[in-house]
């Protein structure tokens, strides 16, 4: 009898980076796929997740409508409740034998308490990496409850044996996103990008730059502050933007309103926004990038592959392990602009392997086929 | 301006556990006590904590009814889902500049995520345990979370500073029950217990047991089995004893029925069965037993302290730091008899302080009040 | 295309009530049943009902724990927001073209409210009826969302008609239980109704009584004082006895309690106490006693249908439609007696008509087939 | 003894129509204030609520984070749902001896569901009236868990008995925002109008539009077509215009994009983007306009009473009583045009007063002052 390995995908971005391994999965003689999707990758705003995945293939078997509305913590907090309670009907329906989640957000850890519960083991990717936001304390929560874990470089493996967990079940397997990159050869054209979003044209066969800044979640009461920095200085530098609204979360309300004011006032010509690209289009994107700027993990973890040129911002990659591609500076519109002068006259940086392992997608796979199921955890001491 | 203190209280046991802490906060100069009581302190079949705690001078700020019936994973770990939702409006509402959690039940990591995400610094008591069971999983998941540790024993302080946390914040305080138990001199009468619960009188100024039996969670579909064990040798030795019902979580549903038909087919004479008693009466109860037979953290830290001889059956206290006074024993009739004899015969144990530290709960206050306060967590390697 | 049917069974009662009803669903050429289980029908101290209906040949298309513990007026009220939150996920997932709920619970009104704000048409059994508590402001409030209208008896057709629904949409079918007794010639044991329970032995070969008491939920802090008038009124009455648990609902703490407390204290040696007995059983059960007495709506459905005499309690069935076979009294003991002696001398009634129609399942499943759907109510004025 | 009467506030919208009711009853000498204060009137994209109550003297009990995103009907029922468990609570808390709500949302639904389950009178302001749309279901739900009924017309009264209520309980009181209008004198300036929202310049000064449509929630689907006419419309009528962004329901989504994707393309010179004015300078802005364009209950009510013109698209005013102010059209850009010309010929209508009555507001905390309190109903035949 084939193992049921139900996946939860909690966002388009995720689905992207997940693709590979549901194939593997898909395609595994000892397993069966179950597919649960739920919070923003529901959300129009951010795509139309569910007609990409089932273009390219996957049905899921139970969509769950869960996020609440305010960008604020307590919108954050109770998402992450009504989660769990819809997350252990869907798992009592689907009975699977193990659930696999990744990364570090609230509706992953609502699906890891709800399997935990339920007995079923979790398996989690992307553990033990450390960030420097409330998403760290709870990637590392959802570490002490999962069963298998699925580091992505050595430095997180190891932070995830010191936690207690049974090295039996660490597997260090590289970043699956990196597999999505090396496979990928999607070139994005003008006519693509200026379809989507809103603001002005731009040109991306001449150099340009991409923003990411998501709200820091421990920083509340600020972002606004923050985002204005960067906003000032790529507004000030002039070069063609591609600006990517903030991730749901708290803060996100700060941020997003940050950006429509300075679009209201300085309506930025050089500037498109966009909510949301397909995961081949994005990689596409990064790709020719000149530059990446804010404090997206896809500048750390992406780009340390590709070798875009990163100016990470601020303290939401905190500490997390960089490649040289990466330039720190704090929230200040001189710094950014120093950085993104210095990263434009370096170019392209040799691709870095930190994260990168070969085959990673199989090698879950295989894993989570083979591997002896427990429920009962102990402390490795 | 004083700290204002959120305390959060999820059962009868946990109230008389924490109320001379409660009392130290109250009574302090820089504090301010908020009480949030909800889960099975609000379940009238558990003792009506409320009434108490009003007599004993303590108003809640809120009520919060959250309970799914069933006894069973799923009810377990939606359960955990609404406590979320409800403790981060109540949280949103009161704003604590601390929350006080204790332990490692479901009610308790609800509050634990609810008030990490809302910025709000998590206190914990209680933390680095290791038990065996579901509970342990969620007990190092909201060390996690925790910004400031308050461990009962050495060897669980250390295990909080390996799973990364910070030294600084980390304190051995002892366990706040043993307080309760040093300062509290209650004798509990045969009125009083008989005029309590259902079944057979007991006479308790003649030598007699205590069975306190949880379900194990990771153990759900042999907890009938279990309990049927513990029921067979209890019926056939003979003695005067007070069983208590086991507490709810998944797999009472499976303890309480297998007690219920027991009592239909034997109706056991020396047995009486009781919901709840006090905190009081409870240590009275303690100190008087001959003997304490299952598998409750009273035979752990309470009669470590008191020195009541305790037979533990099974998995669910697997690991903990024993006193001299415990006999493990497996899920069976005949070495659970045999274990009885073996602790009537010895008799009352020395004292042994591994869980006593003098003034814990005035200590808990004075840190509450002087600690830095932070949001930001960061792993401490 | 068949019509997707989706139906929603919240009791074990509710399925016996209703089997014929799915049945005639099931096999229709022009329909595909689907079925979502939840509340109290997936409690296992109200029966196997999951088990029941798998052996009937139902599979259930999702099932959802949902109820919260307390049996008070909080639990009630959150369980029906549980309720809309978990249906809504149900219904969205397996797209029904009609949701069929039944009768006038807090699980129901959840199930309604759901489909209606999902654009799904709702069709609801047995609007219209009066019961005084309440229960009946919720079925009325069913009636207001629902699309079509399957009323049990006249009277309830005209308030359905009175409150403002499209004629065309209101039909008079009769009741589907009363069908099920038409149908069902099962005749109950001693062995297997004393396998039973709790209690001593009863021998239901001789005359005895069935009580049905549930708890008012208007009435909730007399409840307790209720339920023991009539707990005098049987023990003095001395006649073999079956007694059945309350419903969950708000109060239903207070009636459990006032009859483990009367348990202990009297050890009533003519009384079986049961939970549950599955439909069949259950109909043979009121076939062969003597009286009913209490305040279920078996006593007012039910029982007119077979002739059983019934002693009917109090105010839950206030005003309802009765034949002639119901005497009313209050909460006291003396007219409790009275009214059963004075049942007994009349012994077995005519079968009265007044809630039964020929064929109710087949026309029920007939009209789901065939009637226009629509979605968008108007007041009929 | 006072009553205590929680008054229920969940948009911004309703806080200003309720104001003078607040003021009534917290002056009232019988009557203590409680104000529960949830869903989108704690949106910050929908106006700062709660300082603008708080600057009026109003402190909110309690607030509730409870509105799903999404913009569909899955978000709607949920949100329904996660509002009975979170008014519970409040209720449960705050014990009132009354709950007052309005209208017909789903966040209106579920305070009504908690406190008619707590057995709390629940009284109902704009019961009775007929819009057809899901709206109009809920409120007739409403009314049927309601205790206390403030009509706000006579043919609402009378449907409001229809339904089987108690005359003794139905009020017929008047609007409480013509009241609101009546009292209210403020004129609004193009610099205060055009700091806030997005969008170009308007000068008010001159003849103006104003415009607001809101999704159809029966109509989910089609809800952008309908939008895009009206677009269509005014972008070619040319004349200023002050353009609020819908409601959240199931289809703003539909709306938003419809909307946003216009902007991009038109650009459109003459139209200012608002998503919300506080409730004087909205009544400012209705008195000034020379039309008011749409389907917003305001042309119904509001403007029957000031006499402002009003072009009432599609149906979700359908069958409500009118004024002689209202020109009905359906989803067509020409008709939507020709209305425009025809009102603004027609201009400013005599002041009509079928929704009108002096002292409302006053009258109906009187009534709530006065009234005897009953929790159980009956159908009134």
């Amino acid at each position: 009898m084939k193992r049921k390995v139900c996946f939860v995908i909690t966002s388009g971005i995720h689905y992207g980076r997940s693709r590979y391994i549901l194939e593997a999965i898909k395609s595994h003689p000892h397993l069966e796929l179950q597919l649960v999707v739920g919070a923003s990758a529901l959300l129009p705003q951010y795509g139309d997740v569910i007609t990409m995945m089932e273009k390219d293939g996957f049905k899921p078997d139970a969509r769950i409508v869960m996020t609440l509305e305010g960008g604020n913590p307590v919108a954050m907090a109770k998402t992450a409740g009504i989660g769990i309670t819809e997350f252990a009907t869907a798992f009592d329906n689907l009975l699977p034998d193990i659930v696999v989640v990744r990364g570090d957000r609230y509706e992953v850890l609502s699906a890891a308490v709800a399997a935990a519960y339920l007995n079923i083991p979790v398996a989690h990717i992307e553990g033990g990496d450390i960030t420097g936001t409330i998403d760290e304390s709870v990637r590392h929560a959802i570490t002490k409850l999962a069963h298998i874990h699925f580091a992505t470089h050595e430095a997180a493996k190891q932070r995830i044996l010191r936690m207690g967990e049974n090295p039996q079940y660490v597997f260090m397997v590289g970043s699956p996103e990196l597999e999505f990159i090396a496979k990928n050869g999607f070139v994005v054209t003008n006519e693509y990008i200026n379809y989507l979003g809103v603001g002005n044209m731009v040109d991306i066969t001449k150099p340009y730059l991409i923003v990411m800044q998501h709200p820091v979640t421990s920083e509340v009461g600020k972002n606004r502050q923050h985002i204005t920095e960067t906003l000032q200085a790529i507004y000030e530098f002039g070069m063609p933007t591609i600006w990517f609204w903030p991730n749901v979360d708290a803060g996100t309300d700060e941020v997003s309103k940050g950006i429509r004011a300075f679009r209201e006032k300085y309506q930025p010509p050089h500037i498109r926004f966009l909510k949301y690209v397909p995961p081949e289009q994005f990689i596409g994107l990064l790709k020719g990038a000149h530059c990446l700027v804010g404090n997206s993990s896809a500048g750390i973890k992406e780009c340390s592959y590709i070798g875009t040129p990163v100016v990470n911002i601020g303290t939401r990659q905190h500490r997390r392990l960089r490649g040289p591609n990466v330039v720190d500076v704090g929230y200040n519109k001189e710094a950014i602009i120093e950085a993104i002068k210095q990263q434009l006259a370096h170019g392209l940086y040799e691709p870095s392997l930190i994260y990168y392992r070969e085959g990673v997608s199989q090698q879950i796979a295989n894993i989570l086929a083979s591997v002896e199921l427990y429920t009962q955890k102990y402390f490795f001491e």
